[in-house]
C-alpha cells in the first residue's frame, strides 16, 4: 500500500484525498451528470468504486431501496473476483470473514442400502491451482459494503442516492447529455416526486427485471425450465458430517447442493423440488419452508436437520436468459450511450455460483472505458468494445450453467459413473473460477503475433500474477498486486539478460519511453504526473541483490506528486529466487531476450511485444487513446 | 472468523453485540468504576480492547489529549505484536498497510576511501523463522486506531474519555472502590473542572512522566547517557540505494539507524549527534532540524538526501530506566490496586523498536487478570502475578537495549569485525521479535515436570502456532489463530494414536472433561455457555479425512448460544499432511501418546500434562480460579 506521497498522512491510508467533483459533492441528485448508474448491485457498486477514481467525472448511482442491502442472495465468490477485490483494496479483509472452500464432496445412494446416502468422492478445490486467491462464500450484502466503502473513500467520494427509482429513459440525438432519464423518489421528504435528469451515459445495473433494458428495447432471450428448486439459508444442528463442506448430494429422493456459509454455522442448501407441471403457472413458488425442510431431510436420509433458524428461503424454476446486445448502439453506427450489466442482461441458475462474479466483471470492463472517454483520454468508440467483449462471456456462462444445472438435477438411475459429476466439476474448474474469459482482438487487445514471447500471459485473458522480489527492499510480492483499480494502463518491461546499467534492449526501450515519441509523452496530459496514465514497471532477470537500483533507467523510478518524490516500487527482480526454475520468466515462459506486456486497466492482457517493437507499441496506443495537448486536472 | 451464532448477522461481523455495561454505556465518566485506565497509549488501548470483552466490568479510559493521537513516535512492530493483533482481529489489515522488514543491511567505511560508506552486509529478517507473522513498521497512531476500534466494537463498547487528565490518587484501605482519583477536564464544556472519582483498580498507562507512578511512590531507577541522537521522519529524494531498506550505517562521521516507514516513501532516521558534555544540561535538545539533516548527509557521504518534507523530528539522549515494582502492593501483603504499564515503568532508547511492543504485552498480561478477578472467576491474588511477571521482562529489555544502543553508537575504529553488528543482530533475533519472554512457575504457570511431552510448547513462553487441518471443512489453518483475545483459557487436547471413536486416552480424558469433577463443570458459571471460560479443542494425529467427526466426543463439539448451535471448529487433524514429518506433533515434538497443553488467555503456555493427569489439571485450575455456584451473566 502506497501513501504519504503528498505529505504525511495520519489517518486511515485507505481513504484517498477527495479531488475534483469529490471535493464538494452535492448531496442531492443533480440535473445533469456524466454517468448515471441505475441500481446498486454488484455491477453498479463496482462501477461506482471504479468511477470514484475518475473524480473529474460526475457519477451518480440511484437505488430504489432506501438504504444498504440487508440480505443478498448471491454468495459465491470466484478467485477472479477476489483478484478484483485486491485491486479495489479489500481482499484481505473479505477473505478473513468469508468461508473458504477447501473441498467439494459428492454424496450418492449407498449401493448396499440405496435409501441412505454415502460419501462417494472428495475433491480438493481447484482455486489455488489457478490463482493465488481462494474460492469464497460470503454474502453479497458484504461485497456491496466493501465496494461502497471503496467508492466513498475514493477521490470522487461517490455514495449511492438511495430511495430513487428509475422510470424510463429517452436517448436524444444531440447535446452533451443526450440521455433523458425519468426517476421517482421512493423515500425521504420528496417521496413520490418524479423528476427528469440528463446524463451522458447510463448504466443499467437494475437486475433481471431491468427497466433500463426495457427502455432501450433489448430482448432478453431464453426461458424458464420446468424444474423447481427450493433454497434456504439455515442455522441447524445435524448429524450430517459434511455440514461445513460444500457438497453435491444425489439421493433417490432428489438432489441437494449444499454450500457452507461464512461465520462457521450458517449453510445454504439448494433442494431439488422435482419437475413442475406445464400448467403449474409458478404455483410451485408458494411451496412453504416446512415442505422444503421436509424434502431436505428426505434427501439427506439417514441424516437429519434440526433447523434452528431460517435466515432466508425461496423457491424458483431454473431460467436461462441472455440479452442480444448489452448497449443501445444503433444499426446506424451511433455510439452507445446506455449499457446493460449483470442480471439486466444475463440470468441463470444460482448453483454454479457465477452470477455476482460475472456481473462484477461487467462493471470492471465498463468502468475504466467510461472514465477514459469522459476524461478525454480515449475516443468514444472505445465504448463499443463493452458489449462486444461481454455479451459472448454471458453466452458462455449460460451454456456452462445449463450443462451444470442439468447434471445437478439428474436422478441416480441416470448416472452411470458416480464420479462423473466430480470429474465434470474438476475438468471445467477454470470456468467457474472466472478464468476462461478471453477477449478477442480489438482496438484494446492485439492479435497473437508475438504471443510466443510470453506464453503464460495469454492475450485477452487476465494477467496472472506471479511472485517477484521488489528491488528497493527485498520484499517478495505478487507483481499483479501492485496494479490497483485506478484506471491506468500497465506496461511491464521484462528485461533482457543484461544487468541494470549495462547496454541492453531494456535500456534502449527505456530511452524510447522517455522520448517525445513514446505513448507516455503523447498521452499523458500536460501537468499530470508522469505515471498518471501509464504505470510502467521493469522486471530484471537477476536476483534482487544483483540489481543496482542506482543504474536503473529513470523512467522506472518516476518522480511525482506535489513533492516530486521518487516512486521506488516499480523495479522488480525475477524471483523469489532469481534464476531458479520457478521465477516469473520460467513460470510464464517469458523470452530471456525480454518482452513488453501491456495490461489493461481491468487487468486483461492487451499486448505482448518484443522490447524492440516500439513502433508497434506506439501504434497500439494510437488506436485506443487520444493525444493530450492541453493540461487537464491531474487524477 | 465465527459469527451468525446468535442468528443471522447482516452487517460487519467484526462488530460484536453490545452486552452488559456496553448496552447503555454512559457518555460521561461515572463517579465509580471497576477499572480506570489512565492514558491511551499502546498499553492503555490494548487494555481497553481486552476489557471490552468483559462487558460486566465497568471500564473507563481517560486521556489528557482531546482526541485521537495524530502522530505517534513509536513504529516498530515485533512479530509477537502481530500475533497479538491477530488475536484482537486486525492483523491482516495492519499487515496490508505496514512496511514489512524483509532485510536489514549494514554499511561501513569504504576500506579504499574511508570518507565514503559502502554496504558491508545484508541480513534477511529473522521474523518468519520464528513466527508466521512478519516484522513491521507502522505508526503508533494507527496501532492505537485499530485497538480503539476493537474496544469500541467489543461487547463493552469502550471508547476513551478524551480531554481528562490525571491529577493524583489515594488508595484507601476499605470499600468496594478503594482508589480515589483526582482528575481535571482539559477540553470541552467542563474544561478546567476538577473531579474525584473512585475505582476498584487503576492502570497507569501514562507514559515516562507517569503521574500514577509518582502517586504510588514507585521509583524509576536509572538515568540518561551522555550521547545524543537526532531522529526525523522525512520524505526525501536521494541516491542512497537502501532508502527503502532498514540499515545500520557506521561511518567516520557518525552513525545512522535507518528505518523505512509504511506507505513507500517516508523513512525514519536516527542520527548520531555524538557525545554530550557533562554540563550540557539538555542543551543538545535544541539542535535544529537543519543541523540534523546536515549530519545525516555527512554520515551518508557520498550519498545525499534532498529533504522534501519533515513529518516529525526530535533530539534525545539515550536513557534507561526501570521501576522497581509495577504495582502498589505493600509490604504488608495487601493486594495491589494500582498497576503501571509501558513507559510508566520502563523507558529506554527507541532504536531496538521495542517500546510499544513490550508495553502492549504489559497490557495483554494485565487485562485478562483484571477481567477474571472482577467477574469473580479468579481470586484477587491473581493480580499479584502482574508485577512478578512483567518487571523482569522490562529489566531484560533494558539490558538488551543498553547493549544494542552501545553497539550502534561506536566509532569505526572501535569495530574490529565489520560483520559484528550483523552477527549480534541475528544472534539475538528472538529477543527483538518478542519471543524471549518466559514467565516462571506461579499459580498460572506450572513447573516443567512434563515439559518433555511437548518440547515445542515451552512452559511460560507464548504458544507458538502451527498449521493444522480443520476436520469439518478441510481448511488448513493456524491452530493458534482460533484463539482470540476473549479472556478465555485454552485447553488443547492432542490425541493419542487411536482414531476418533475408538477406545483411547483422549476418549477417557473427554469423559472426565464432561464430568462434574472437571474444571469445565467447576468453573463455568451456571447458565453460561459450556465454552464460556474454557475453549477446549482436540487435535488428532490422523489426516483430516480419516477423522470421523460423528465419533468425536461431544465436549469438543459444544452446543452454545441462544440457539444451542454446534461449534464445528474445535476439532483438528495434524497436518496439513497428517503423519508427515512436518505435522504439529513432529514440529512441536508432542508425545504420540497424547498430551494436554493449557494456554492462558494472553497466549502463554501454562501447563503441559499427560492426558491421564486429570488430577493435576484439576489442581492447577483450583489454584487460579474460583468455583462458580450461582449463575452470572454470560459473556
Amino acid at each position: 500500500m502506497q501513501f504519504h506521497h503528498h505529505g504525511y498522512v495520519s489517518g486511515e491510508p485507505r481513504v484517498q484525498d477527495a479531488a475534483g467533483t469529490g471535493i464538494d459533492r452535492p448531496a442531492e441528485l443533480p440535473d445533469e451528470m456524466d454517468v448515471l448508474i441505475v441500481g446498486s448491485g454488484p455491477a453498479g457498486m463496482l462501477l461506482s468504486a471504479q468511477l470514484s477514481q475518475f473524480p473529474d467525472v460526475v457519477t451518480r448511482i440511484i437505488e430504489r431501496r432506501d438504504g444498504r442491502l440487508v440480505l443478498g442472495q448471491a454468495d459465491g465468490i470466484q478467485p477472479r473476483s477476489v483478484e478484483t477485490f485486491q485491486a479495489f483494496g479489500f481482499a484481505e479483509r473479505i477473505v478473513a470473514e468469508a468461508y473458504n472452500i477447501a473441498y467439494m464432496n459428492f454424496w450418492g445412494p449407498d449401493p448396499d442400502n440405496p435409501r441412505n446416502i454415502v460419501r462417494t468422492a472428495r475433491t480438493e478445490d481447484y482455486a489455488f491451482k489457478i490463482s493465488e486467491f481462494p474460492h469464497l462464500i460470503v454474502n453479497q450484502a458484504r461485497v456491496l459494503d466493501y465496494f461502497a466503502e471503496a467508492a466513498a473513500h475514493g477521490p470522487g467520494r461517490i455514495v449511492p442516492d438511495y430511495g430513487i427509482e428509475f422510470l424510463g429513459l429517452t436517448v436524444h440525438d444531440e447535446g452533451q447529455h443526450p440521455v433523458e432519464v425519468r426517476v421517482r423518489y421512493t423515500a425521504g421528504p420528496r417521496a413520490g416526486e418524479e423528476r427528469t435528469v440528463r446524463a451522458r451515459y447510463v448504466a443499467g445495473c437494475d437486475g433481471a427485471r431491468s427497466g433500463v433494458r426495457e427502455a432501450i428495447g433489448r430482448k432478453h432471450v431464453g426461458g424458464v425450465s420446468l424444474h423447481a428448486w427450493g433454497v434456504m439459508d439455515v442455522l441447524v444442528n445435524t448429524d450430517f458430517p459434511d455440514w461445513r463442506t460444500k457438497c453435491a448430494i444425489n439421493s433417490e429422493a432428489g438432489n441437494i447442493l449444499h454450500i457452507p456459509r461464512e461465520g462457521g454455522y450458517l449453510s445454504r442448501m439448494y433442494i431439488d423440488l422435482g419437475a413442475v407441471a406445464e400448467d403449474d403457472a409458478h404455483h410451485v413458488r408458494t411451496t412453504p419452508i416446512d415442505e422444503i425442510i421436509r424434502r431436505a431431510n428426505e434427501i439427506l436420509h439417514p441424516y437429519t436437520l434440526d433447523v434452528k433458524q431460517v435466515a432466508w428461503h425461496s423457491v424458483y424454476e431454473v431460467g436461462h436468459r441472455v440479452t442480444d446486445r448489452f448497449d443501445d448502439a444503433g444499426e446506424d453506427g451511433r455510439s452507445p450511450h446506455v449499457f446493460l450489466t449483470g442480471d439486466a442482461c444475463h440470468t441463470h441458475s444460482a448453483k454454479a455460483g457465477q452470477g455476482m462474479n460475472v456481473s462484477m466483471q461487467d462493471g470492471f470492463n465498463l468502468g475504466w472505458k467510461l472514465g477514459h472517454v469522459l476524461t478525454g483520454l480515449a475516443p468514444e468508440t472505445l465504448l463499443e468494445t463493452y458489449s462486444a467483449e461481454r455479451q459472448p462471456v454471458a453466452q458462455q456462462l449460460i451454456d456452462f450453467d445449463r450443462e451444470w444445472s442439468t447434471l445437478m438435477a439428474r436422478k441416480p438411475e441416470e448416472i452411470s459413473d458416480p464420479q462423473e459429476l466430480a470429474t465434470f466439476y474438476l475438468g471445467t474448474a477454470e470456468f467457474p473460477s472466472g478464468f476462461m474469459t478471453q477477449y478477442g482482438p480489438s482496438a484494446i487487445t492485439t492479435d497473437a503475433v508475438h504471443q510466443a514471447l510470453a506464453t503464460g500471459f495469454s492475450l485477452g485473458k487476465r494477467f496472472k500474477s506471479v511472485e517477484v522480489t521488489r528491488v528497493c527492499d527485498g520484499n517478495v510480492i505478487h507483481l499483479g498486486h501492485h496494479a490497483k483499480a485506478d484506471g491506468r494502463w500497465r506496461i511491464y518491461a521484462f528485461a533482457d539478460a543484461s544487468a541494470a546499467g549495462e547496454p541492453s534492449a531494456l535500456g534502449t526501450f527505456a530511452e524510447w519511453l522517455a522520448s517525445p515519441e513514446s505513448p507516455l509523452s503523447r498521452f499523458t496530459p500536460e501537468g499530470a504526473d508522469p505515471d498518471a496514465v501509464f504505470d510502467v514497471k521493469a522486471i530484471y532477470q537477476q536476483r534482487f541483490e544483483e540489481v543496482d537500483i542506482s543504474r536503473v533507467p529513470e523512467v522506472f523510478l518516476p518522480k511525482s506528486g506535489p513533492l516530486g518524490l521518487t516512486d521506488w516500487e516499480k523495479v522488480y527482480a525475477a524471483g523469489p529466487d532469481g534464476w531458479r526454475d520457478d521465477d516469473i520468466f520460467a513460470e510464464r515462459e517469458l523470452s530471456r531476450d525480454g518482452v513488453v506486456v501491456v495490461v489493461r486497466p481491468d487487468q486483461y492482457v492487451a499486448a505482448v511485444l518484443p522490447l524492440e517493437a516500439t513502433a508497434e507499441l506506439a501504434a497500439f496506443f494510437d488506436g485506443c487513446l487520444r493525444p493530450q495537448q492541453a493540461p487537464v486536472a491531474a487524477r
